[in-house]
C-alpha cells in the first residue's frame, strides 16, 4: 500500500465525481420513457439491459415461496436473527410529538407520522444483497410505513435471486417488482400500469441508479445518493497488522472505487500493514477488484501522534471507522465525523454489515460531516400545529402585525387583525 | 376567484418547473468563478448585480450595534419575544443518542451531535426577512451549532437592513457577510480567502440561490429548496369570509407564484370569499403581486362532503393548512400531509410565520407528503457506534461469515474469523 506522512498542510477529504454529461442525459432520456410509456417502456428497457424477456413485472407469491424453500435453512436463520437486531437498535430510534399548551387552551405543537409508502431499489447481479433488503426495509416498517415495495432487476432467466426474496419473505414484503436502473427508479417515482408511485425512494445502485435517484429528487423523497464504499482505520502497535489488513481488504473488495485507509503512529505496524494487504489479497476471489481498490484508494497516512492520526479522521469523515489502539474508546469519544465507528479487534465491519443491528446504510465521501445513516427519522416527517386561542390571540396580535409590517407585508397584518372586526367570536 | 368543483378524477397536485438550462449553466459559471477566484469574484458579482461597490465583505461590529441603535425599540422587543417563543418550540426537537447494552460489554449506541458549521442566507431587498434570520438560526443553536454565519446581498449603499442585523444582534450572531445570489452559496459550500466554508447551507432565495443549493448538494449539505409559498384554507359556513380572504391574500402577496386555495363545501362561503378576495386584493400595497398570485394559482375548490374536501386537502399536502369549521380539531386530526396545520379562526397563518414558535420554513409543492418543517433535528447527525466483546464475537461470527459468503464477499467473511487466527486475545 502507499504510505504518506500526515502534515497539516494536506487535505485528505474524500470527493468522487457523479457521472458524465452523457450518463446524465440518458437518464433523463429514460426517466421521459418511462413517464410516457409505463409498463412498456420497463419491459423493453429490462430486455435490452438485463436480458430478461418478462411476462409480468411483478413477482408473484408462488416465485416467492419457492425461493423460499430452495434456500438454505441455516441462512434463512441467520437472516432472520440477524433482522431482529436490526429493528431492536432501530426501535429506539421512533419520534414521539409534543404539546406545548398555556392555559387559554393555546398550543403549539409538533406531530410525528411515517411516510405513507416506501419503495427500496436492490441491486441485481453479483451484488445482490439481502442484507440490503433487511437495511432498507426494517426502518420503514419501524417508523409505521404502510405500504412498502422492493425492485431488482432480473437475471437473464428472469428471475430474482433466492436471497433477496428470502429476506423479503421474512419482512412480510410481498409487493416485490423485476426492474432495474433508472428505469426502475422512474416506475417508482411516478408509477407505471402495474406500480403505483411511492413517496420515498431508498437503496443502493450504480451510477444510473444515482443519476436517476438525482433527477426524481424533490417530486420524491430519496436517501443519501452513496458513493464507493470507505473504511478508515486507526490502530496502534497493539494491533493485529493481520486483521487490520483483513479489514482493509473487506472494504477494498467492494468495488474498485472503495477506499481503505490505514492511520496509525506506528511505522511497524504499517510496514506490516503494506505486506500483508498484498498476501491477502492476492488470495481473495475477488482479487482483481481488491487490488484495484488498494491501488488508486488505499493509502495509509503516517502520523507524528495519536491527536494528529484523529485530527486526519475527523477530516476525512469516513463512512467507516474501526478503532483499534490501546484505549480505543478513548479515542472514539474524540471522533466527530464517522458514519459509524467500530470500537476494538472483535468489531471488524462486517458485523456492523450484516448483524449487529446498527444499519450499513451510511454516507460516504466525507459527507459524515453532516449526515447519518438510514434510520427510522427518515420515513417518517413532522407536522407543526398551531392553534391559538381568542385571548392568546389579543394579546399578541399588535406584536405580529408590527413584525408583518417591518417585512413590508401588509397582508399579513391585515390578516392577523382581521379577527378584530367582529363582536361576537367563536373559535 | 376561480372556482371548480371537485371530482374523484383531478388531481389537484402542484408541482412547479425548476429553472431554464440557461439559469443553470449561469449557475454553474458563478459557482466556479468563486472557486477559482474567491473574494475578487464576490466584490466583482456584488457590483454587477447589486450595485455595490464593497471594501469588505464581511459586517463589522459597529455596523451591527449601528444597525441596532437606528432599529425601532418596541420591534426589537418583538423581535426578541418572537425568538423565545420560537426558541422554547425548538427545544423540545433535542434528541439524545442511546446505547443497547449486553451483559458482556458489547453495545451498538448511537450518539447524536451537532454539525459543526452552518450558514445561513437572508435575501436582500424588498424581501430582507429578519423572521427568516430568526427560523433558520434557533434551530441550529437549540442543535448546538458551533459556527453560524449569514449572508446577505447589500443594497446598492452596501448595507444590510438593520431588522436582519438587529435580528442578528438578539441571537448573538456576529459573523455576518454581504453577498447574494448564487455567488454567496457558492462561498458558502467551497469558501474564499474572507469566508471560511461551512457544512451546511440553508435558508430561502430567488431561482439562481435554489438552482445554486442544488449544485452544491453533496459537497455540503442543504435544506430542502423551498418553493412559492402555499396556503390551503378547509373552512365551512361558521367561518368568515372576511378573515378568510385575508388569510388567502396574506400569502399570495408573497410571490405572483404563491398558491392560495380554499376547500369548501359551501357555495355560500366560496361566493362571499371570492368577493372579499376581489375586494381586500384591490386595497392592498402589493396588489398587483397579490392580484397575480390569485389569478394564475388561486382557487377554490368545492366538495360534496367534508371527507372529500379531506381528501382534496391530503392530495395537495399543502405547505400552510388553516382548519376554519365547526369542528376544527377533528377535521386536524384527518390531515395526514401538510407542512403546517392552522386551527380554528384565531390561528391565522402570519401567527405561525412570525410569532408562535413553529418554523416558518415549510415543505412545499406537495412534498409535505414526505418532508418537514426545518427543525433542530437538521441541524443533527448522528453516528453509530459497535463494539463487540470477544465473546458476542464468538457466539455470532459464523453467522457472519456466512451472510457475507452468500452475498460472494469472501473479503468479509475472513475478516471477521482473522481473529480466530490467534490464541492470546486483548480486545
Amino acid at each position: 500500500m502507499k504510505t504518506t506522512r500526515l502534515s497539516s498542510g494536506i487535505s485528505i477529504r474524500r470527493t468522487i465525481a457523479e457521472g458524465t454529461e452523457q450518463q446524465v442525459q440518458a437518464v433523463k432520456e429514460i426517466i421521459a420513457a418511462v413517464r410516457g410509456e409505463g409498463d412498456a417502456a420497463l419491459l423493453r428497457f429490462t430486455e435490452k439491459w438485463d436480458g430478461a424477456k418478462l411476462a409480468r413485472l411483478r413477482v408473484s407469491p408462488e416465485e416467492i415461496s419457492e425461493a423460499v424453500k430452495r434456500f438454505d435453512p441455516q441462512l434463512l436463520k441467520d437472516l432472520a436473527e440477524a433482522a431482529d437486531n436490526i429493528r431492536s437498535y432501530h426501535e429506539s430510534q421512533k419520534q414521539e410529538g409534543y404539546k406545548l399548551e398555556n392555559q387559554d387552551g393555546s398550543y403549539v405543537a409538533q406531530r410525528v407520522t411515517a411516510i405513507e409508502s416506501a419503495g427500496l431499489y436492490v441491486p441485481g447481479g453479483t451484488a445482490a444483497y439481502p442484507s440490503s433488503v433487511l437495511m432498507n426495509v426494517i426502518p420503514a416498517q419501524v417508523a409505521g410505513v404502510g405500504r412498502i415495495v422492493l425492485i431488482s432487476p432480473p437475471g437473464k432467466d428472469g428471475t430474482l435471486s433466492d436471497g433477496v426474496l428470502a429476506a423479503a419473505h421474512i419482512l412480510g414484503i410481498e409487493e416485490v417488482y423485476k426492474s432495474g436502473g433508472a428505469q426502475a427508479i422512474a416506475a417508482l417515482a411516478y408509477g407505471t400500469e402495474s406500480i403505483a408511485p411511492v413517496d420515498k425512494i431508498t437503496g443502493p445502485g450504480n451510477i444510473f441508479v444515482a443519476l436517476a435517484k438525482r433527477e426524481v429528487n424533490g417530486d420524491v423523497a430519496i436517501d443519501m445518493i452513496a458513493g464507493p464504499s470507505e473504511i478508515a482505520i486507526i490502530a496502534d502497535d497493539t494491533a493485529y497488522p493481520d486483521e487490520v489488513a483483513a479489514d482493509l481488504l473487506s472494504q477494498a473488495e467492494h468495488d474498485p472505487m472503495a477506499s481503505a485507509v490505514l492511520l496509525t503512529v506506528s511505522e511497524r505496524l504499517a510496514e506490516a500493514v503494506s505486506r500483508e494487504v498484498q498476501k491477502q489479497a492476492a488470495a481473495l476471489p475477488r482479487h482483481s477488484i481488491a487490488e484495484q481498490a488498494i491501488e488508486d484508494h488505499g493509502m495509509i497516512y503516517i502520523g507524528e501522534s495519536l491527536d494528529q492520526v484523529i485530527d486526519a479522521a475527523n477530516e476525512l469523515a469516513p463512512e467507516h471507522l474501526e478503532i483499534m489502539t490501546e484505549d480505543a474508546e478513548g479515542v472514539a469519544e474524540k471522533i466527530c465525523h464517522a458514519g459509524a465507528i467500530f470500537i476494538g479487534r472483535f468489531s471488524s465491519e462486517p458485523v456492523g454489515d450484516y448483524f449487529a443491528g446498527t444499519n450499513h446504510v451510511l454516507p460516504t465521501n466525507s459527507t459524515a460531516r453532516f449526515s447519518s445513516a438510514l434510520s427510522v427519522y427518515d420515513f417518517l416527517k413532522r407536522t407543526s400545529i398551531i392553534r391559538y386561542s381568542e385571548k392568546t390571540w389579543q394579546q399578541n396580535k399588535d406584536k405580529i402585525a408590527r413584525l408583518a409590517r417591518l417585512e413590508g407585508l401588509e397582508g399579513h397584518a391585515r390578516a392577523v387583525e382581521s379577527r378584530s372586526w367582529k363582536k361576537e367570536t367563536h373559535s
